[in-house]
């Protein structure tokens, strides 16, 4: 790759709704001044990335390189760059640009701006499509990019930087991040996992609530979990009536939210994170009766991702991951697809033959 | 009524679901060493008071006599009561007992406490069934009252143990009392009335959303209200969106949540204040993508109260009601039926001929 020239580069792209990824060549924009270049080392495989490469929300754009949680090591930056310097270990999320003038983005909370662009199958300024970090190289705008802290794998930073924050920033953001609070997370999936890690590092009770029994000693050995609520175990759960002060709520696909809104105490949270578009429904005394409440955050602010990230270095928490080769990619998000994996893939991109 | 002996007082009563109200005699308790006998002098009608009286929740025990908004004079108090005195003008609200010993309890929030005894359809701990302030007297536990201010007209403040208090707590609770806010008050009856006047006393631009355009100059002229949104005018709703930190949804009947979503900020919260069985629906991504909130409450506690009406004395606030006589309840009872009130009926009880 030239200095400021174009670079071409090879990632794995989907070229249709049946999201197989090939080996595709592109071209990557001329460095601008407020631009960092980034040789990707890893990129975790987040659920959304099937449902971008499978066209599930109908506005996927082909060839379809994916990944939104890169972790690289920057090769070049713009002249106006002051904050990073070649060969800093640096993370890109789900967002690469924003308007910069709207309420959220003078806010620092740039996730919520109506004109944010996704790190992949979206256009950017200059008019040609973003593509993701299931890549050899990305060029990002400098507001979009984290330091890795150095005490964090690179490895295990990648889910941080779109399941971690996705379950910080509520947290932070709803008033939950004190110690002594008695969380549940509702499915133990990517972000489940992470909702579990976080939450015991700020010194929350923390109970796992799924749909059977298979991930009892998954979640209490393993990740730590302090109580564990089958849903359909009706003795339990009426046991376990106002006790939550929240609920994490990653389940990504219709369920009734009566039977978690009852685990919560007084003043409890409902926090949804899975994009479901069959309505939710609740009957209004189950949020009056408690001054309760139901609402979702969406990833996280560039701010937050840096914050958790430094937090997590400090508790020394990591992801579970498991790592593949590119070349494994598509059998990977084919076990993602049906749940197989603990917690969260992680390409070794750099580690990868990118043009097989 | 002789003093510490059981008194016999005249109240109206439901005597079955048809709801029709007429004179019923029946007995208080002896005065207990913290009880507080109070001579009703007006007593306000709430919406609720129909559902009760009518059987729509299918929990009503008759004869019933209804009423919650109630205004009146201490007559008598128990041997350790210090708070009031005779000859005191004080209130009564929702609420006539608790457990004392649980969260809410513990946490002046008895309105949320499992074990709450309501002021009417409700048994009172000495087995007893409570009956409300359409009543020549009632007596109440005096954790229970609240003072009513000098400044306050005793009528105007009947309206405010409910209705007002409603509106209020959740206000306060969720970080919405201070000025300068952008609030919506979805519904224009006797608690959305209490809502735009209280919420233009904290300093907000109030923006009233109505299903048709017949209330547009009552609540700009009238009420003092800054703006009004007809639901079905899509225009105007889709030049409103994003532009509300609040809406106070009154509506006491299934409706969409999605066009109220729409109109909040990026984290606006929309707060219900109807009981409403039928499932209320909305899609995650309405929350998630602006970490906005839906939440209830209900009622306010007894400190809320208190605070309340002190607030209302200091900002000059009033209801806007219309008296009537014991006599004419069951037309009130009608009318409010149909909506034909501005804003509330208040019964002029000690005005009344109550075993006419």
């Amino acid at each position: 790759m030239g200095i400021g020239s174009e670079k071409t580069v090879t990632g794995w792209a989907a070229r249709d709704a049946s999201g197989v990824l090939s080996p595709y060549t592109y071209t990557l924009r001329n460095t601008g001044p407020e631009d960092v270049v980034i040789k990707v080392l890893y990129c975790g495989i987040c659920h959304t990335d099937i449902h971008q490469t499978k066209n599930h929300l109908g506005m996927s754009n082909y060839p379809m390189v994916p990944g939104h949680e890169v972790v690289g090591e920057v090769v070049e930056v713009g002249s106006e760059v002051k904050r990073f310097t070649v060969g800093e270990t640096v993370g890109a999320g789900c967002i690469v640009g924003s308007c910069r003038e709207c309420g959220p983005c003078k806010s620092n909370i740039e996730q919520y701006c109506n004109k944010r662009i996704w790190s992949y199958n979206d256009v950017y300024t200059d008019g040609n499509p973003t593509q993701g970090g299931f890549a050899s190289a990305m060029i990002v705008d400098h507001k979009f990019v984290v330091k890795i802290p150095a005490g964090l794998a690179p490895e295990q930073a990648a889910p941080l930087l779109c399941a971690g924050v996705t379950v910080y920033s509520p947290l932070k953001h709803f008033g939950l991040a004190e110690s002594g609070l008695r969380g549940g997370i509702l499915g133990l999936g990517g972000v489940g996992h992470m909702g579990v890690k976080i939450a015991k590092a700020m010194g929350h009770h923390v109970t796992v609530i799924s749909s059977s029994d298979k991930k009892r000693t998954e979640a209490m050995e393993h990740l730590g979990a302090d109580g564990y609520l089958v849903s359909s175990d009706e003795a339990a759960m009426a046991g376990a009536l106002d006790s939550l002060d929240y609920i994490i709520d990653t389940v990504p696909v219709f369920h009734p939210l009566e039977p978690y809104l009852s685990l919560l105490k007084v003043h409890g949270k409902l926090i949804l994170m899975g994009v479901i578009n069959q309505p939710l429904q609740f009957v209004s005394p189950m949020v009056m009766l408690g001054r309760k409440t139901i609402s979702g955050s969406f990833i996280g602010s560039i701010e937050e991702t840096q914050e958790m990230l430094e937090f997590c270095e400090k508790r020394g928490l990591t992801s579970m991951i498991e790592m593949v080769k590119m070349e494994g990619v598509n059998e990977a998000l084919e076990r993602l697809e049906r749940n197989d994996v603990r917690y969260r893939f992680v390409i070794d991109v750099a580690g990868s033959q990118l043009d097989a």
